[in-house]
């Protein structure tokens, strides 16, 4: 695996690096990676993604020049290049309005991901490995395989690609590979409390009020295996937290109850759409659940977006997710 | 280093392992390494602590026999022994009531430890790196100058000992050991979602609400470096969570937010007493203010008790801490 991958990479003199719509940590930690990579190969390489870094992400862009689809631009901003890598997804619909520029160019296009591959999608050249914990890891196992010596900025990208998938070595996915590859980032000098802050301690202010709020509407389904938690913009507002847009701490909080194997938390957003994001703590899939409502994500993580109005909305859905969860207790556990 | 320490732990036919007074995730997975690796090596092995296992550790009991100190029984419970080793403190002052039980045994004294070692005490020998992240990470390597192959409930002590100091690799002692290390451990067969789910997500139902009740009095001082959080006995009995011993996840939230160097957070205890406890993100030494208070910890995880009424108290704390703060902001940034 990796041949035809690795021989288009070494002929191409320019590549484009890009990715999927609101790029995460794995995403962007394997782009930066990849750049430094491809830069050490005497390349010339330009990452432009369909959207620009988040706050969260924003140190990434000191190290690593990120670029943007731009839409008044030509072509949305997209070089010329004579290959193409799509990073940590395997299917170009995912890069949202890059899609038919990316579509329409000549060159050859690869693509490293850790996700199950889209059949639909084709491509010149894949490394696709499913069991890996992050894209990362791939773009390090590339550099390794073609002698490539990767500088601090790169090894800073692993590490956040790292973190970002395995929750900070928290999650199922924490290898062998994981840690032995974090252990050596280290050596290589990236500091693991430094980049910690940069990515957890960077919230505004009235954060903390938000997390109050969701909390305090806190009830419980399914004999305690449910979590609930709900905040209209009303009750944000109140709490000086309008844009409460980070709730993962939140999702944290509620599965470190002993009881719980699943979380919902359902937010107002600013154009009256109720968001649910869920969580599961064990085999509860809550993907499915997502995806039957027009959402996604993984088997322990996902959300999707509903009309509202709120309660009505919240009380609907609550009810559909409690039912699941104590079905699910019945069938799966007894 | 150590060939003293070997050599008597070698000899020994009975060895007795103790601890520091409520002993927490390194004291206790060093333990739990150390027993399986000395009863690999054929000894009769007893632990005996000051305190029981916490709630949050009792699992480590299932694979490891932890004996606590039992004034009702002769001697405490202490069973004859030909060395003792103590684990993660270097004064024996510190294992408290077991403390003129052990000095009175005419058998060698041994110490593990990573902490600055007690100049007033004296060891038959020492195994002492300050540099360590953690003791659990000496008994791990202890076991490699011995050749003793560690079976997986060592490794499991030695995980929990290392995760517990590191943060979960988070804080700035993460090195490429401490990684490296865990590496091997998951190799070995450690199951790192497992042991998260045992440490941090077995909570009490009542427990989200406490934090709510406590983030919800939230107040930002010195500019917005220092956050205050507070709840007396109504405040928490209220929300249900009457017993909230657990305030880590809160000081975790606080230091999330960008402006925030120091976290301050007063509970009102069950006889009336004043539970502070304090938390730097940096350079801000809440050690030493901690002390001055009577009590002590880290550099950056501190805590003291001071006597009630709680609103009195909380308001004459809160603004000595304040100024200390805003000083040291005028005298350490500029």
């Amino acid at each position: 695996m990796g041949d035809r991958f690795d021989e288009i990479l070494r002929s191409a003199r320019g590549v484009l690096v890009s990715g999927h719509v609101r790029p995460d940590g794995d995403c962007l930690g394997s782009q930066a990676a990849l750049y430094h990579l491809l830069r050490a190969l005497g390349k010339d390489v330009s990452v432009v993604n369909p959207d620009p870094l988040s706050p969260r992400y924003a140190f990434l862009g000191e190290e690593t020049p990120f670029g943007a689809y731009d839409g008044a631009r030509t072509e949305g901003g997209v070089p010329p290049y004579d290959a193409l890598v799509v990073c940590d997804v395997s299917t170009l619909e995912r890069t949202g309005p890059l899609a038919p520029i990316l579509r329409a160019r000549a060159a050859p296009r690869l693509v490293i991901d850790h996700h199950v591959p889209d059949s639909r999608e084709s491509w010149d050249a894949t490394y696709i490995d499913e069991d890996a914990p992050a894209t990362g890891l791939l773009v390090w196992r590339l550099a390794r395989r073609l002698g490539v010596s990767l500088p601090l900025p790169a090894l800073r990208g692993v590490f956040v690609a790292v973190v970002t998938d395995t929750g900070w070595f928290r999650y199922s996915n924490t290898t062998q590979e994981a840690l032995a590859v974090a252990a050596e980032l280290v050596e290589g000098g990236v500091d693991a409390a430094a980049l910690y802050r940069h990515l957890f301690q960077q919230f505004p202010a009235e954060w903390p009020r938000g997390v109050a709020t969701l909390l305090s509407s806190l009830r419980y389904r399914a004999d305690g295996r449910l979590a609930v938690v709900s905040a209209d913009r009303a009750a944000l507002r109140a709490a000086g937290a309008p844009s409460f847009d980070e709730a993962d701490e939140v999702l944290d909080l509620l599965r470190a109850v002993g009881t719980v194997e699943v979380v919902l938390v359902f937010r107002e957003m600013a154009d009256g759409r109720v968001k649910a994001a869920l969580r599961s703590k064990g085999d509860f899939d809550v993907n499915r659940l997502a995806r039957a409502h027009g959402g996604g994500g993984h088997k322990k993580a996902a959300g999707f977006d509903v009309p509202g109005p709120f309660a009505d909305s919240v009380a609907r859905v609550e009810e559909i997710v409690a039912r699941e969860v104590d079905a699910w207790k019945g069938a799966g556990r007894g």
